[in-house]
């Protein structure tokens, strides 16, 4: 056994996760090292990888292990075992507070340099640049991706069901796209024979060629092309507002502008720029002048016209008034404060958008602040017809009963950055008419679209050793969950039909032998597993990298009510595990109101789930009884304390998270106290979960009475905590560590 | 060769095809006597099967061959080839008025006895027994069902398409139908392992057993049994008119009361009780003494009160009235007259209401005259499913579009009364609770249902043979039109899966090598069918009986407009074929234009399609090349007819049934004359077609001189007419015979 064989790394991330796992590690290690598994902390926080990156500026005994460096690396081990939670993806100004804090705190590190002059600058913001956005993920997610509802929380939904919204047999509402012009129709896609570099050029109608973009792909590699017409975009922008208007339902737009991040809000900005036609025609000057960017949305026009004198201010948001004579009514983000469903681009995130809008009997909320039926419109053709499928079917079977429903587990190709569309360094918003073209070293062409300015093209690609993995993965966890599954592969689509060819050539290479494999169209997809969902019946979605992030949403709100609450695995591609936790951020929130009432909100739920699949793979890999026993009996405890209520409750004196660790803790005792597999931890738990028992009023009242004051603790900071004060705040029941001491010692 | 292989049989039956007949053999016979072929008349009309029944009756030379009985022993001949015209399902009205002028020809034969006292009266009643109703199709329909639209139909369609109403988006329509409660969701069926007697029983709560019916059931055959629970319709009836109400749009109810004769009418009276519930509540004692029948529809009400003093009447109008309060407008039948669809129960037949619906945008009729949205309700959830299915295809990919669509020809199984849902013998509407179930020889329970008053119970049989020989049939249709066939079975009903089984059983006997063939639910069936037919992909669905009934009308008005121009075809059990032309009977109105007018706007095509379907199967068969080049010349005839527009006008003296026959003469002997597969027939038939063509102006000429003045016949019979007579009215260009002449000579 090397020493990964036997470790889980545990992140140690930012707000209240990280406070979290100060107050769950005593009570999980408690448990692991009755299997003889260490659970190591590897430090990821934004601070800590802000000093990693300087060294050279530190004291020796400041100087950290480069966490997210070492866990990278881990990566490429096939025993790695990581829980990764949730971490802070850095903006600038977080940066900025971050370093600040930390040279507060002596560490002489340098100031951001917004605009370096000099090379030392230019060195200190490369540095920075490494620790600032979606830093971590892109170094951790060396596999693609398995996301499954967990059964406790399965069992728990069909007991407690969220609220679905009723649709009506005669609902308005409806998936609106493309029917040609868009990236769907215009896609062309190639398998490379060899490896070899491609040019991604646009010549000119004069014959001048420019070079894009160079790129050097695999033997194997798929490579992608397709535009979208702005003509058509545009056009087809208006005929749904005219339709929405005519049979009055709502207009609102859904797109991913943060995932498609160059042509998602390029597609936005024609939205705004038709819906408001007559106020960017009037002031197409001014707004140039201005610097208003309607791909930022109508707060762009809001925020640039701060500058004019009034009467000019005034006259605008007439001219915007104006503009919605003749429209349809806009869906809103916010009806009090009139927020529209146009104002900013990321507001409107179509793959949690639209599941809201499905789960609330296909309504969303109107300027009069009411639920409406709406024309959700979603250019790129690809991918929106699968909505159309659930509405329909919704609108033929009425919503999801989630008391009954199977569940649509999804396998994604996800590795080595496959099918990234918003990988802007090849989209590009053309500004001339001409031919964008992929050309080979030999300067054959490969592929070309004729392209008129505004349109947008964009490329893709796909690594063999990502499909191969893919298929691989999928085989395994239908064997594994006995589950049929499909592969959405459109048959009708240039991207798929290369995909098709691999994943027959690659099922060959597995025993499916009384396996369920399919290769259906994403409609076909969607339909039968939704067939199969409501007679309670599972279906794996094997898909690409688009479709794993929206169905990933879609399904699960529909099960669960909400994505958090999914087990979300990367098995490695070289073997090793990566168990991800939660969804949706670290809360800040969280951590402001325990430094105001001391209770903590953050519900913990996600790092059980994730460290129960982190044990029982650790069991199946290892050969380890004891973790596979130790899987089993967390998810039996995670079950119970869901349904015995012990998440951590919003309001302060009520059972928070530090609350909501004892009870896992003492269910998971009494779960292997219970149990008969293994006599030998039987007996040893039996105590622990009678002292936890014992001790369960005196703990929870413990744990009250910290509460309802504002934390006051010396050198605790916000970003680069000092772990002894956190552990102060994080574990202030003094009964409960004496048991942890004891069971221990 | 027997006379047989080288005979068309063509019938000659009433009214308007009658008369057209008299027309379009001539220039056949000069056809097909280029092939050997002979075409021979054989008499099925109302006249001539009266004087077939009573030869004791008539003098030896008013004695007629018996034409039916002919035909009937004819299909048990391997070369049977018969065309089949529309002919009189005769009322009883009509076989008095028939009666009357046979007798005023001199026929010596007996009135109707409408109450019979003596055995002859008895005799004499069964006797016109036999020729009354739908006496014909019985006899002849010794096969499956093969239905399809020809190809030069579907070329004419695709240049000139019909109509179709638009579909919005939005639209509210939709299907409605139970989700439990009714015959689906309660069918059971059994395959008969040997051959064995079965009775229905009613086993009332006291134990007491009466036998129902007694069936003899042979080997193989499936049997199914199935109860709709009154409770729950009258339950969901309600809810859908309160929903629709709530929801704001019309209501309607679809049934196919013609087919399902017994329940379909017990269904459409629980819709009138439950929609005028109040009136009926109210007026109990008073419509049960008066006879009012719910069953024959809110007609009934107003039929039976015309007895009752005014002031009664008009205080049951006054409730009627009254009852629309609080209940969603009904769709209309005729806006102007005030005919709702719940008027009487005929006038809204499923399988054309919801294919016209469809047709029209999703709308229906509404009592002020406007098209609107409607909940379609269908209560028999078994088939109702598929129009759901086709109204969210609409809704998401807009209206059909016939100048692009495939088709979707049918395979129906109906050979050996397959699936006759609608025998009366065998559906029952429960009185008292208790258990009706199915009871063999032995006294096994086979099935049986607990049942309530008011339930319906019913029975249905399907033989081996009937399912083998369509297994064959989809599976010929498949290879001769290299098409893919579905099979509409769903997984999920008991009487599917025993067919599944044996259609699973029957394929393994044929050569499917490279034969696409599916078996899927009717949902993914029309799903399935629907996508491909877009795309202008052909689909054969091979379906029971019921769906066979509801799809040769749904997709033949989708693709070509109406159903009329269906090739409909009887593949005998025994090897011959029937070749059925045109739909909806023989037109007396046109016969009332001929008289008046001297002009019959009767359209031929029907025989034309059929007779080239004829052909082609008498070329395969008897290895008769001429009659394989004469059908591909005569479809190209047709073709070119078609889009010349020389189908006969409506209007006096534009061209007329006789016209158009001339021009298919002529375009036909083109298309020989034209063709280089067969020197000699081109040779023959050059000097017809320079004929036809030098003269076409006088032929033309003499044909529209004849119009326009009362036809003036000595000896013309309505039934039973003077064939010379006939000749001479449809015969009236000297200038065609004498090509006709000469060509025969």
């Amino acid at each position: 056994m090397t020493t990964n064989s036997s470790t889980i790394y545990y992140t140690l991330t930012d707000e209240a996760p990280s406070l979290a796992t100060c107050s769950l590690l005593p009570i999980v290690r408690t448990f692991t090292s009755a299997a003889g598994i260490d659970v190591k902390i590897t430090d990821i926080s934004l601070a800590g990888r802000i000093l990693a990156g300087f060294p050279d500026r530190l004291t020796e005994e400041q100087q950290v292990v480069d966490g997210l460096a070492f866990l990278g690396e881990l990566t490429q081990d096939p025993d790695a075992n990581i829980i990764k939670l949730p971490n802070i993806s850095a903006s600038i100004p977080q940066l900025k507070d971050c370093i600040a804090e930390l040279q507060g705190q002596g560490y002489d590190i340098p100031d951001y340099p917004e605009n370096p002059q000099t090379d030392e600058d230019r060195d200190i913001q490369s540095r920075y640049a490494k620790v600032l956005g979606s830093a971590v993920n892109p170094v951790l997610r060396e596999g693609n991706s398995d996301r499954r509802a967990p059964k406790a929380v399965k069992e728990y939904v069909r007991k407690f069901p969220h609220s679905m919204g009723e649709w009506s047999k005669a609902s308005r509402s409806h998936a609106d796209y493309m029917r040609g012009g868009d990236f769907y129709s215009a896609e062309q896609s190639l398998t490379m024979a060899e490896a070899g570099d491609v040019r991604i050029e646009f010549v000119a109608e004069d014959g001048s060629v420019t070079v894009k973009k160079e790129l050097a792909l695999e033997q194997g590699e798929v490579m992608d092309s397709m535009r979208m017409s702005a003509g058509a975009l545009r056009e087809f922008l208006e005929e749904t507002m005219n339709d929405a208007r005519d049979s009055g339902v709502m207009w609102s737009l859904h797109v991913k502008a943060t995932m498609m991040k160059v042509s998602h809000p390029i597609v936005f900005g024609h939205a705004v720029t038709v819906f408001y036609k007559d106020l960017f025609a009037k002031h197409d000057e001014l707004f140039a002048e201005l610097g208003v960017n309607p791909n930022n949305g109508l707060s762009s026009v809001y925020e640039k016209i701060e500058s004019l004198p009034r009467s000019k201010r005034e006259e605008i948001m007439e001219d915007i008034h104006a503009c919605y004579e003749g429209r349809p009514e806009l869906a809103m983000v916010d009806s009090v404060k009139g927020i529209t469903n146009l104002h900013v681009p990321s507001d409107v995130i179509v793959d949690a958008s639209m599941p809201a809008m499905i789960r609330n009997g296909g309504k969303m909320w109107g300027p009069d602040g009411k639920a409406k039926d709406c024309k959700a419109v979603m250019p790129e053709s690809t991918y929106s017809t699968i909505y159309q499928e659930m509405i329909n079917f919704c609108k033929t079977n009425g919503a999801f009963d989630p008391t009954v429903c199977g569940t649509v587990p999804n396998v994604g190709l996800m590795a080595k950055k496959a099918e990234e569309y918003g990988s802007h360094d090849k989209t590009f918003e053309v500004d001339a008419p001409g031919v964008m073209r992929v050309v080979n070293a030999a300067g054959e062409v490969l592929m070309q679209h004729d392209v008129q300015p505004g349109d947008i093209w964009r490329a893709c690609q796909t690594k063999d050793e990502a499909i191969r993995d893919w298929v691989k993965l999928a085989v395994n966890r239908s064997r594994q969950s006995d589950t049929p599954v499909i592969f959405w592969l459109d048959r009708n689509r240039a991207h798929d039909i290369e995909l098709i060819k691999k994943v027959n050539e690659y099922l060959e290479d597995h025993d499916t032998e009384g396996l369920d494999i399919r290769i259906m169209t994403y409609v076909e997809a969607i339909r039968r597993s939704m067939e199969r969902m409501i007679r309670g019946r599972d279906t794996i979605s094997a898909t690409g990298n688009v479709l794993r992030d929206y169905l990933t949403d879609l399904f699960p709100i529909m099960e669960l009510g909400t994505s958090a609450k999914m087990l979300s695995i990367v098995p490695m591609l070289k073997g090793g595990g990566m168990y991800e936790t939660g969804a949706g951020g670290s809360a800040p929130k969280h951590v402001q109101q325990l430094q105001e009432e001391n209770h903590l909100r953050w519900d913990s739920l996600g790092e059980f789930l994730a460290l129960a699949v982190s044990l029982e793979d650790m069991g199946l890999k290892q050969n380890n009884a004891r973790a596979a026993l130790l899987a089993k009996t967390l998810d039996e405890a995670t079950g119970k304390l869901l349904e015995n209520n012990k998440s951590p409750s919003r309001k302060v004196g009520e059972l928070d998270n530090r609350g909501s660790h004892f009870y896992l803790g003492m269910y998971w005792a009494e779960a292997l106290a219970a149990q008969s597999e293994d006599a030998e931890m039987a007996a040893q738990f039996a105590p622990l979960a009678k002292a936890f028992s014992d001790n369960e009023a005196a703990i929870v009242g413990e744990l009250e009475k910290a509460q309802g004051k504002p934390v006051e603790e010396e050198g605790y900071g916000y970003y680069h905590a000092d772990r002894a004060a956190v552990k102060r705040i994080m574990r202030p029941s003094k009964t409960l560590n004496d048991i942890l001491a004891q069971a221990n010692s």
